[in-house]
Order: C-alpha cells, then sequence, then structure tokens
C-alpha cells in the first residue's frame, strides 16, 4: 500500500480518477473491506484501463462537524461517499447532506443491523466501537488469538519440529507456494499454524508423521506459475545467476514437485489444496472449510462460529 | 476460533441461539466482516446475556442449486440470509427465494456495486472473483504484501536491529503492550514493520536512534490493564511464581512504563500511541492515519490507496 499512495496537496486531490470517500465512526476496515469485493467488479477497467478510482479512508469521525466537512470536501472533489455510523442520527445526517449535495452514498452497516435487530428481536447500541463507556474486553478470544500469531511466527519455515503437535493447522509444500502469507492469514484468525517447506533431497521432520494426520494440509502449484513466482523472488533476493537457476529453472522445479506429489500420495489423509492462481484468503477458506468439516462432519460444508 | 467452534450433526444445529447464514461465491469474509461489525451493535445481548448468535459461512456458492440447498436450510433453522453474489441472476434468487421462504435476508455487495456503477459509469462485470477465465494477476502488490509479511516476522522482537532502517514502520513499546500482533496486521496491509522491545536496563539499539525518526511509533497502555494482561500471559506461558512476580508486579510494570516513556520524551518526533482498550485493528487505523498524514500533510487525515 505505501506503493499505492497518492499524493495530495490541502486535502485536494492531485490525481485523476474517480474518488470513493470512506467514513466511519471506527477504523473504516469493514468499509474498505466492502468497497475492495465491489471494486473487484470493475478489475475490467480498473487503473491502465480507463477508470482509476481513488479511495480516500476517513477514520474515527464521531461528530457532525467532522462528517459535514468530509461530506463537503466529496462534493467538490465529485466524489462519492461509503459510510458505517452505528449512531443512526449521524448515518441520517450522512444521508441527508448526500441528497443535498448531489453525492451518491451507500451506508454499509445500517441495513444490515437493521435486518438483524428485527432477526433477533433486539435494539443496537446505537454505540460506535470507540463510544465512551464501552470497554474493551480481555476475553480469551483476544488472547487466544494474540497466542496463535505468536506461535505461528515461531513456527515459521519448518523452526522448532518437535511443536507440529501443539499446531492447530500444518501446512506442507514448496518453497512459493505461499505457506508464510497464508500461516499468517490463519492465524490472525485464531489458528496456531505450523508451515514445513519441502525441498527437494531434504528429509521432513519425524514429527509431521506422527501428529493428528487430519491436521495436515498440503499446498501444490502449477510449475509454470511457480516458475515465475520464484524467478521474481530470486531476483528480488539478489540471488546470484547459478542459485537462481537451480531455484527457479524449470526442471528443477518439476522435480520438486513431483518429490512433493509422491510424499503427499504416501500421506493419503493429507488433503492437497492447488494454490495456482488464488488470492490467500482463497486458500485460507479452502483449508477451513476441510478443517471444519472433518471436526463437525456437516452435510454442508460450512465454518460456524458463535458470538 | 477453533475455541468457539460448535458441534453440529448432519447440518442440523445441536446449539441454541440464533442463526445468522453467510453465502459467497468467494470466500465469504467479506459477508463476514460485515456481520461482524454489526453483530459489535448487540454486544449488550450476545453470548451469556440471552441471545447467543450462532453464524455459518459457505463459501465458493456459485451455482443455483447449492444455493437453493442453503435457502431451504436456513428456513428450517429459522435463520437469516447474509450473501455477496457476484452474479445478478444468482442475487436476484437468493431475495425471491428468501421471500417465499420468510427468511429475512440482506445483500452486502449488490448496493455498493450498483452506487459504484453508477458513480464511474461503468458496468459491473458481474463474475465471481473465481470464475473460469478471470486470471489471478501476480501484481507487484501481491509480491509487495508477501514480502513485507516476511520482513516483518523475521523484524519481530528486536531481531536483526541493523534492519530497522529497511522499515516502513518502527514500533517501540514495553512486553505485552501488543507490539507483534499490531506489526503483523500492518504487514498484511503491505507495509514492513519492525518491532523493537523496551525492557527496563537494556540498550536499545544505535540503529533506532539513525534511521527517520518519522517512522517510529510508541505504544503505551494503562499500568492496571498491562499488569492483568502479563499477569494473563505470565499464567499462560507457565512462568514460575518468582519470574511472575518481577514481571508483572505492578510496581515494576509501572516503572517500566516511566522509564519507556522517558526515552519517549526525549524523541519528541515519536507519536505516543495509547493501545489501552483497543483493538488491534484500531490501534493500526491510528498508525496509518499519522503514517499517511506525515507522508502526504492533508488538511483532513485520511488513508488514500488507488486502484
Ligand atoms: N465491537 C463493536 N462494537 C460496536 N460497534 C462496532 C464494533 N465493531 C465495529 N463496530 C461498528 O461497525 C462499523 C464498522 O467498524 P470499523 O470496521 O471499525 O469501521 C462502525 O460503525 C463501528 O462503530
Ligand atoms: N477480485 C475480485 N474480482 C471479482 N469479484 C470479487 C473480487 N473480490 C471479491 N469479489 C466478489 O465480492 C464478493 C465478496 O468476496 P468474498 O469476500 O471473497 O466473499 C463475492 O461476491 C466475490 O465474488
Ligand atoms: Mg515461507
Ligand atoms: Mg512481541
Amino acid at each position: 500500500e505505501p506503493q499505492k499512495r497518492i499524493d495530495s496537496d490541502n486535502g485536494v486531490e492531485v490525481t485523476a480518477g474517480n474518488s470513493i470517500y470512506m467514513v466511519s465512526d471506527g477504523t473504516g476496515w469493514t468499509a474498505e473491506h466492502s468497497v475492495n469485493a465491489a471494486l473487484g467488479q470493475f478489475e475490467h477497467c480498473l487503473v491502465d484501463r480507463g477508470c482509476a478510482v481513488n479511495t480516500h479512508l476517513f477514520s474515527g469521525i464521531e461528530d457532525i462537524e467532522q462528517l459535514m466537512e468530509i461530506i463537503k470536501q466529496a462534493a467538490k472533489e465529485g466524489a462519492m461517499l461509503v459510510y458505517t455510523l452505528a449512531d443512526p442520527s449521524m448515518a441520517e445526517s450522512a444521508l441527508k447532506a448526500c441528497k443535498l449535495w448531489g453525492i451518491p452514498s451507500t451506508d454499509i452497516l445500517g441495513p444490515i443491523t437493521e435486518a438483524i435487530a428485527s432477526h433477533l428481536g433486539v435494539l443496537p447500541s446505537g454505540l460506535p466501537r470507540g463510544a465512551p463507556g464501552r470497554n474493551f474486553p480481555l476475553s480469551d478470544e483476544y488472547f487466544q488469538r494474540i497466542e496463535a500469531i505468536e506461535f505461528t511466527i515461531k513456527q515459521d519455515d519448518g523452526a522448532l519440529p518437535q511443536n507440529l503437535i501443539k499446531a492447530d493447522i500444518v501446512l506442507a509444500g514448496v518453497s512459493r507456494t505461499g505457506k508464510t502469507p497464508l500461516s499468517i492469514y490463519l492465524a490472525q484468525k485464531g489458528y496456531k499454524v505450523a508451515n514445513v517447506p519441502i525441498v527437494m533431497g531434504v528429509k521432513l521432520p519425524k514429527s509431521l508423521f506422527q501428529i493428528d494426520p487430519e491436521k495436515v494440509f498440503c499446498l501444490t502449484i502449477n510449475p509454470v506459475v511457480l516458475q515465475a513466482i520464484r524467478r521474481a523472488r530470486a531476483k528480488s533476493l539478489g540471488f546470484g545467476a547459478e542459485v537462481r537457476s537451480n531455484y527457479s529453472e524449470m526442471d528443477h522445479v518439476r522435480e520438486e514437485l513431483e518429490f512433493a506429489g509422491k510424499i503427499f500420495a504416501q500421506n493419503p489423509v493429507w488433503p492437497v489444496i492447488e494454490v495456482t492462481g488464488k488470492a490467500i484468503e482463497e486458500t485460507a477458506v479452502v483449508v477451513l472449510r476441510l478443517y471444519h468439516d472433518r471436526k463437525n462432519r456437516c452435510s454442508m460444508p460450512r465454518i460456524s462460529k458463535r458470538y
């Protein structure tokens, strides 16, 4: 994201393109996530294809003056507004001001909150997450998540194989199949993850074969794509041509994937997940679906939580 | 989350409580994020306060038969439906079926996509993220994010101080101020982060004072809350009573925070961020707002991106 940074001067955009203003009384990450998904529907025209979009995130907006200032600025820039405002009177003010200024707007929080309210038969609090008096619970879940992150960092890249038994999920795959970012993504969701690299000619840790095989997940990838990723990697690490060729040469890549494939075949309980063309969060959901199915054995694969 | 797992049998919920079904043709994380934020509005009544909620995430739902099966199951369970379906005919089918079965439903993707479409004057593709033919771009941003994660893992807990110069963001604070999870959170967003622990009586690395001070961010916390966190930590690590008392004893906690406070005061360019009562993502947005303001010097603090 530092790369995507755009310069602006006194709040006036210097880069051409359509603007989306995102306003939240909280962090704004919910609005950003939704906008991000929706922008996926316009990939055919984003940057370099004619309709570049600039997003601007305004977080912690809790009073009406700040809100109005931002909406006025949005009007000046010809931007649209996306907002999450827990206080219904703030949300209403945003809607009215947008109508008044002729700005298209979308409320991300209101509709779903109302639907849940009538489903539960309970009124929403109307309090922003940072409202005074709300105290942040140091819940078990909070500590569990932090522990998962710390565990996962320590287990990266095959470290401390004696701890594999303590992991919820163990990932195995050759270099550059995305084990590290996937491990971290899952750790953020509260799972303790260990990842074990598969390197041709290197013996895997004994403990990998001693733990519950239902928690081991294998990653595989198309050799052509892997070669491209490894080339990019070798270049960025500044490897010399010699190391580079062995690491990213096609024959070597294919052989290593075959080597991994044989190990996977010898352990048929381990599912093999194809990561080619998948974003990290897409692979993550495949892993978690399998993980939860194995625990719960539902007729319809699902990931369930309790709030 | 493994903790929150609930057991179900043949797809029939055995735990009492209201159900929310989340359906996506993609991962479902966008729907989950929105539901999560909205559930924050019902904290006063969730688990143990009368209205427990069970969420069920169904990802990769790309055909109408699967969709209808899930909606029927939702009707049986008396659940509500939250969905993100890129194909307008799928979204319409979901809406119609919910009306037919009397299920409350919320479309998370449709309204924002329509608003953006009319703002840009461009039609949405209507293609789910996993649609055949869409090829996943191995973009610079993708590689940058992975590099940021790998960098950040290696720099955890004061490791490799000679690399501080390569970081985008450097976090400093005493033990248990959340440096590690915050670093990882920011890394996921593409920033290279290093964190430096402050320990009473231990000299900080020289390089911390040689790098651009505008990229250093200090974390502080209320001593009473810190003590509670440290106690929980010491217990979970199984520290003996002796180590524990020094680490989490109130006098020691206060002294160490004062020690840190003096260092921060000697480096007035470093902002000091209060983390008490903040979730990781809340502290993250404070850091990023300051980070981007320093780069862009806008009149209205914002975080901008280009798509
Ligand atoms: N734990 C929570 N309690 C109350 N409201 C929340 C909570 N989490 C998020 N929200 C609200 O949901 C919206 C989105 O949050 P955010 O993603 O932080 O911008 C904001 O209006 C927040 O005030
Ligand atoms: N890069 C993308 N391209 C097209 N559609 C996307 C993209 N990312 C997310 N979406 C859509 O946005 C919705 C939410 O995505 P997800 O969070 O993966 O469930 C789904 O309907 C996806 O198909
Ligand atoms: Mg790795
Ligand atoms: Mg740490």
